[in-house]
């Protein structure tokens, strides 16, 4: 039942944001007594960490999922995760974006922290095959780019202040900024990959 | 009288940090009362944001001169305004990244996003030249990049968060992030040309 209510709560946070879902709702979606819903969580702010992990722990699975099925080379896997999170940011109600910096800052401290981690651990995974296959650059600056790269994601691609001000979507900006980094990272036999994959990806990718 | 105010508060508050910067240091320091000094600034926080507008604007006249001394291609100009700008961080005192943010929030309203307009009104005027002289590409998201730029130098190098967690200077992230930038938008005649242009430049840049 846990994880259902989990489940439950994390959809309909993702279609409608934080603020606007309730206790009320989600106890009437899954049937259940409000009394019964406290009973497994005793907040709404402890049923919006356990839903935020879940995502989290969720995202974190695909990604890895999608980096041991492309083993072809270094580059499509990351092509496939950027394809994956392009949809998955599509797939949220923009709302979210702004919430996660103002309305929930405790759930802040765990969850952007969390973000960055796991973009660090992915790039670090992906960055040093890709350097071996000489697909990606060998004097690129590794002490400072997963680090860097998770602050290039958290606070300028997730920022709504800069969604606003360009009139893009998240997704739009994510797509954009993996596009801007995969080309300073390729070397030119990389680059030459990269131009045939853009062809096959989203629309919100190619120019 | 006043300009020789802001010149001896900025370059004290560029050593120092603005919270060890006294209206009494300042003072002492031109031979002046102190009574004489709030004559010409009714406060420390006033004298702090004229000596800020002091600043950004001798850097955006800078800036603006480099832009024209270098004129033999597009690239020059950049790598001129990178190497001054790598310059300037390096003099200022490493506790003004974090006042920044912190200690002088009404005078951070005005200031960060001064320097986002500066980065975007640079971007713009050099960017189209390089796409002109074929050494950056003609497919870079101009509708996105000068803002999505602005917020990388704001939300990211000068993130006091991110030279802490990788043990760098704010002027060595900086330097590092506008050749990462750099090789994203050189085509491969540009690219050519920065690592001409990357041996002469400051040893931060080469690795």
């Amino acid at each position: 039942m846990r994880e259902t209510i989990v489940e439950v709560a994390q959809r309909l946070i993702m279609q409608q944001g934080v603020r606007a879902t309730t206790m009320d709702q989600i106890a009437e979606y899954l049937g259940i007594s409000k009394k019964t819903l406290y009973e497994y969580f005793p907040s709404k702010d402890a049923l919006i960490e356990a839903s935020a992990d879940f995502f989290l722990n969720h995202l974190e699975q695909k990604l890895n999922e999608i980096r041991q099925t492309h083993s072809e080379n270094a580059l499509l896997p990351m092509i496939a995760t950027a394809n994956y999170v392009y949809s998955l940011l599509t797939s949220l109600n923009p709302v979210l974006y702004t919430e996660l910096r103002r309305v929930i800052p405790h759930a802040r401290a765990r969850i952007l922290p969390r973000i960055q981690a796991i973009v660090q651990k992915q790039l670090s995974l992906s960055v040093e095959k890709a350097v071996q296959e000489k697909l990606f650059r060998s004097d690129l600056p590794m002490d400072i780019l997963p680090s860097w790269m998770s602050f290039v994601i958290v606070q300028v691609v997730l920022n709504p202040a800069l969604a606003q001000e360009v009139k893009k979507s998240v997704a739009e900006i994510y797509a954009e900024t993996i596009l801007l980094l995969l080309y300073s990272f390729t070397t030119e036999e990389g680059r030459a990959l990269l131009e045939k994959y853009k062809s096959q990806i989203r629309q919100a990718y190619v120019r």
